[in-house]
Formats: structure tokens, sequence, C-alpha cells
């Protein structure tokens, strides 16, 4: 049985984004894709966005910009925020839901990371689910329903339940890693796990 | 002219243990050790301790375990919390002035993050400098020095106004990094300004 990668993570965050750009070079391992509300975690654990702190603020627009160097990707700070990313990861679990989900996620957030559109716009979800070739009409219609919802709530109170305190939280069966900088050691952990 | 790389750091801080285990293997660079008192950035700058947050704290030791493993170092979490440094990182200072630095700083470390000793005890002081056959009586005279007093604040001081809200907090040229994890980041800082 292949070693699987749960991922949990928002699309308000940075450093998820950064993280959600290498999960496939990690090898050949299943990745559970966890959307979770970041605000819902931080709320649950007493925690504070890093970028409320204005020298670490400052600090993390410097490291963002080394690591997308670093990995070669395109990146930009969002220029809105907070942003409520409830519709968001509710899309994603309607895509998960559905079978679409690889078709929608990188969107997502590329247009947050890249393109500093703004999630909590349903305008501009819409916008992002037809460049998809996706039912927006439908799709958008779903993230209402009650399973969406409790899906969502469900993956953020897990998530805390498991320990996490931020986002990226990713976990190698009950082994945590928070962020970005901590893939080698989830490389080196679902290595081990899938000999 | 060599690169150079300045490391502000505190005692009480495992991660700058951490970071300090690597800097020698950064290459043939200049390393200019700048103590600074930890609790006085935090205030400085409104920023917490990441363990006043608990969850983030239970990650925290298995973090730390991983680091160590991966540096091939020893580590234990000193069980003695809050410490006040103030004592320790001025002899450091006196250390440096008095050109003891190297028989001193990697003793001050060890006590602190494997022999779990209180670094805020001058007589824990005084058996460290005794080991390390240093003239004890003179040196923890002079950690009562107003220019050694001031050389801490000093130190401090500059961190905050350069940017720093924690420790490490590591210095190539006018680009700062923070953490230990930052190190591959800051070796190719160091590579690109020795050039």
């Amino acid at each position: 049985m292949s070693a699987k990668l749960e991922f949990f993570y928002d699309y308000v965050s940075p450093y998820s984004y950064m993280a959600n750009s290498q999960l496939e070079q990690l090898g050949d391992f299943v990745i559970d894709y966890r959307p979770m509300f970041l605000g819902g975690v931080m709320k649950a654990t007493g925690n504070q966005p890093p970028g409320m702190l204005l020298p670490r603020l400052a600090y993390m627009l410097h490291d963002l910009d080394r690591w997308a160097r670093h990995y070669g990707i395109a990146f930009r700070s969002n220029s809105i925020f907070p942003q409520n990313t409830l519709a968001a990861l509710r899309l994603a679990l309607v895509a998960k839901r559905d079978g679409c989900f690889d078709r929608l996620h990188q969107r997502l957030f590329d247009a947050m990371f890249i393109d500093d559109r703004d999630l909590s716009d349903l305008a501009v979800l819409r916008e992002i689910l037809v460049a998809a070739g996706l039912d927006a009409d439908a799709m958008l219609a779903a993230i209402e329903d009650p399973d969406i919802k409790a899906a969502l709530k469900t993956n953020t109170e897990e998530a805390v339940a498991r320990g996490a305190f931020g986002a990226p939280t990713m976990f190698v069966g009950d082994e945590m890693f928070f962020g970005n900088d901590r893939l080698p050691f989830v490389r080196a952990a679902l290595e081990a796990s899938g000999r």
C-alpha cells in the first residue's frame, strides 16, 4: 500500500501555496487534499496570523519571494486582506465530491497568489469555474449544501484536534508537519512509511 | 574580502542552538556572533515566544527532535522555563572582549540544551567557566561592567532596528533570515556575496 500525505490547507495561506506547488514532486504517494478554514483554526487555538506582527510581515514578504525563486514559481502577495475563503474552500470540497478537484484546485491558488483576485467574491469564483470549463451554476449552488458546509467544519475541527495551529499542516500517519519548510521531513516520513 | 554572517542569538532559544550547530559547516565565511536578549526583542516587537501557544509547543518538541536527528546532534528541551539569560549573554560578551569566546560559547548552549542546567544561576555559570579553564572570578565580575551591559543592549536594539522579531536572526549584508530552517538560503546569500 502506498504511503499517504494529508495536506490541510487554506487558499488564503501563502505558505500553503508554496507547499502545494511541491507536493507532486515528493514522489509516488497518495495526497489527500483537506481544505480547512484557517480562520477557524486560529480562533480555536488562540493563534494569530503571523503577518499581524509588523516586523514579521515585512520579513515574510522577502521570505515568500525567496521560496518562490527557490521553487521557480510565480508569486505575488495578495493585496486584498483579510479575505474570507469559506466559499472557495467549500467549492474545493464540492469539486472533490464531483470528481473535478484537479481542474479547480490550482486555479484557486493561482487566483489568490498570482492574479491578486478576491476569493471572497462569488463573481470571481464564477469566473474561475467558467475558465476551468466547470458548471458554475451547479457548483456555486452546491457550496450551500449542508453536507459541504459540514465537511469543511469537520476538516477544520479534525486538524485542530490532531494538533494543527496554522497552515499548511501535513500529516503522514500521526506525524504532523507545519509549513512548506518541513517538506524534506515530510518526504522522509513518506519514504519511511511506504517501505 | 570574505563574506560575513551576523548571527543574532540567545542561549534560551532552541532554534538558535540548532542553527549554531551548523554555522561552521556553511563554508569559509566570517561568523560574527551577536548575543542578544530575546526577551528584549519580544518586548520591543510585541512578539511572544512560540511555545506560549500550547499546540505549537507540543509540535515544537517533535520538530526540535527531528532537527537534532537531522543534524546528528544531542538535544534535550530545558525543563527550567522561563530562564533569564542576561548573565549568560553578558558573559559571552565578556568572553568576546577577552578573546576566549570559542572556549565558552558552545558550553553555554550545551548546558542549556543537553545538560538541562539553569543559566540564570550564577553558580552554574561559574561551574561552566571553571570547566572551560577560564578565570571565573574575573569574568563573573566583568558581567557587571557598564560597557558589557551596554554592548548587550546595543546588540538587542540593533537587531530590532534591522527587523528581527525572534531568534536566531541572521544577516548577510542587509538580507535578514529567521530560523535555522533558512540556513540553505543563508548559505546561498553568503556564496553570492563572497563572489
